[in-house]
C-alpha cells in the first residue's frame, strides 16, 4: 500500500533505471517532461533528429536519439523497440493521441494483447491518508459491464504488481440503493458480487458507493453502510471517461492533488501526456509506468 | 456575483427572516440544523408534537410545533403552509425522501408548477475564485436534452434571482471535441447553440468543456480554447447524477469546500437535507434556499 507520490517515486526508482520509447519525440514539453525523470528512465528518442538534437541540448538531457522524419514511421519504429525488447515502456510524443492508440492496437506492429486497453490515473491528494486510483478516466467512453469488469482486472493487475496485497475497489454511483433506472448500480452489485466469487483474486470490490461513502469511514458511519471498502478504497470505478475525467481533474485543481496516468492492457506501460499537464504530472505519470512494471 | 458562503449567508440576512415548514420534523439532527440557521429562518415544525417539544427544549430553539402524528399528514400539512402563503419555503424531516418527492409533486396538494423539478448544489471551494454551482447532482438521474434545457433555465433563475447579472454554465464533458459516441458532447454543443441565440436570456452558455477547461483560464490558454466561459464558469452542467453526485463530493471532502443544496422548480424552494450533511452544510442549505426567494 503506497501512502503518497514519494513512495510511488521510491518505488519507481528501485525499479532501476528503464528505457523509454518515444514516439515523435521532437517536443521541447515532452522532452521537458523526461529530463524531470532522468533519474529513471533513459530515453530512445525517435523523431527528426536535428529538432531533438537542438532540443536536448538546450535542456541538458541525456538520450539516445533514432531518427526518422515521419511521424508515422516514428510511432512504429518505437512500437518496435518495445517489441523487440529494446525499450521497456512506451510514451506518447507529438504524434496525435488517435492515431498513436491506433499503432499500439495494430496486430502485427503494435502492442495489442487479449487485454482491453483502459487508463488507471493515480492520485496522492493530500486529504486522503494514502493514494487513490480511478479507472477509467481517459480512454474506454462508456463501459458495459463485460468492459468494466476487464478494466478493473487492469488495474487490479497493476496494484498487485506496485506492492497491494488486498486492493480495495469502490464501484462508484450517487446512491448505495440499488436502482433499476441507474444501470451503474446494477453493475455494481454484479462487479461486487464476482469478487465474492473470487474472480478478480485477493482483491475487495464493494458498490454501488457514493464517493464520500468510499473515501471517509464517518460517512459510512452516519449512513449504517458496512463494507469492507467504504472509507478506505484504493480503486474508483467510475461508469463513464466524463465523470471520471470531472472527478479526477477537481482533485487535481481544487483538492491539490499530485497526479498521473497511464494505459494499461498493451504488452508494455503507455504513457500518454497531455499539453496540459504540469511539468510534476509528466514525472508522475513516468514513475507510475516504471512502478508497474 | 458571489464569492464566497459568506456572502450567501449576508445576502440570506438581508431578505429579511422567512418561515420555514418542516414536515415530520421529529428529527434531533434536523433541528440542530434549524438551529444553526436560527438568524435566517423561524420554525412552523410540523410532526409529533411531545418529541418536537423536547427536542427544541433541549436545543434551545424557538419555532411553532403544529402537531400531527402521522408522517403523511405532515408532509401534506407542511405543503399546505405554503400554497397558503403561510410559510415562505419548505424542508424535509424525517419522511422518506421519495414520499417526501411524490407529496411535492402532487397535482393538487403539492407545489408542483409547470416547470420540472432540479438540484442545485452551491459550493464555496477555497481554490476557485467565486462560488460554484453544479446541477443536477441530486434528482434527475440522466437527463436528455430537453430536460438539460430546463434544469439550466431552473438554475440560471435562481442566479439571476441572487443578483447574478450575466451567469456563465460550462457544459462538461472529458474532451472539447464533439464526438458522435459521447452524446453529452452533443448535448453541450446545442446547449451553447441556444444560448447564442438566446433562450437563456443574458446568461452565457459554453461546451463541451474538460472540467479544467471550466475553471482554469491557464488549461483553456495552453490547449488553445478561446470561451468567455473558460475559467470562469458559475454552473458546472453535468450529464448524470452519478457523475454530479462525485464531483461535488470531491470538491466537499478533498477540496474544502463549503456547501450546500436545494430542489429548484417547484411554488417554493425545497431544502432536503441528507443525514451526512454536516451541520455548515445544512445551515448553507437554508441561507441558499432563503437567498434564492
Amino acid at each position: 500500500m503506497l501512502k503518497n507520490m514519494d513512495e510511488l517515486l521510491e518505488l519507481a526508482k528501485r525499479r532501476g533505471k528503464r528505457r523509454i520509447a518515444v514516439a515523435a519525440a521532437a517536443s521541447r514539453n515532452i522532452l521537458e517532461g523526461l529530463k524531470l525523470a532522468e533519474d529513471l528512465v533513459h530515453p530512445l528518442l525517435v523523431g527528426d533528429p536535428d529538432t531533438i538534437k537542438q532540443y536536448i541540448d538546450e535542456i541538458g538531457l541525456n538520450a539516445e536519439i533514432i531518427g526518422s522524419r515521419d511521424m508515422r514511421e516514428s510511432t512504429y519504429w518505437a512500437l518496435e523497440l518495445v517489441r523487440k525488447g529494446e525499450a521497456d515502456l512506451i510514451m506518447k510524443g507529438k504524434v496525435p493521441t488517435p492515431d498513436f492508440l491506433r499503432a499500439v492496437l495494430d496486430k502485427e506492429k503494435g502492442l495489442r494483447t487479449n487485454r482491453v486497453l483502459s487508463h488507471l490515473t493515480v492520485l496522492g491528494v493530500p486529504r486522503y491518508h494514502k493514494l487513490l486510483f480511478i479507472t477509467d478516466a481517459g480512454m474506454n467512453i462508456r463501459p458495459d459491464l463485460e468492459m468494466k469488469t476487464k478494466i478493473l482486472r487492469n488495474a487490479f493487475e497493476i496494484l498487485f504488481r506496485l506492492g497491494y496485497e488486498q486492493p480495495k475497489a469502490a464501484v462508484l454511483a450517487s446512491i448505495e440503493q440499488l436502482h433499476p433506472d441507474m444501470p451503474e448500480t446494477l453493475d455494481a452489485a454484479a462487479l461486487s458480487k464476482m469478487a465474492d466469487r473470487g474472480v478478480f483474486g485477493n482483491a475487495l470490490v464493494d458498490g454501488p458507493l457514493a464517493f464520500d461513502l468510499a473515501i471517509s469511514r464517518e460517512s459510512a458511519e452516519i449512513k449504517g453502510v458496512k463494507s469492507p471498502v467504504a472509507g478506505d478504497a484504493d480503486i474508483l470505478l467510475v461508469h463513464d471517461v466524463a465523470a471520471g475525467n470531472s472527478l479526477a481533474k477537481s482533485m487535481i485543481y481544487f483538492g491539490g492533488a499530485k497526479a498521473g496516468g497511464i494505459i494499461l492492457g498493451a504488452k508494455a506501460p503507455v504513457v500518454l501526456l497531455s499539453r496540459a499537464d504540469s511539468p510534476e504530472q509528466k514525472l508522475y505519470s513516468i514513475a507510475f509506468a516504471l512502478a508497474s512494471l
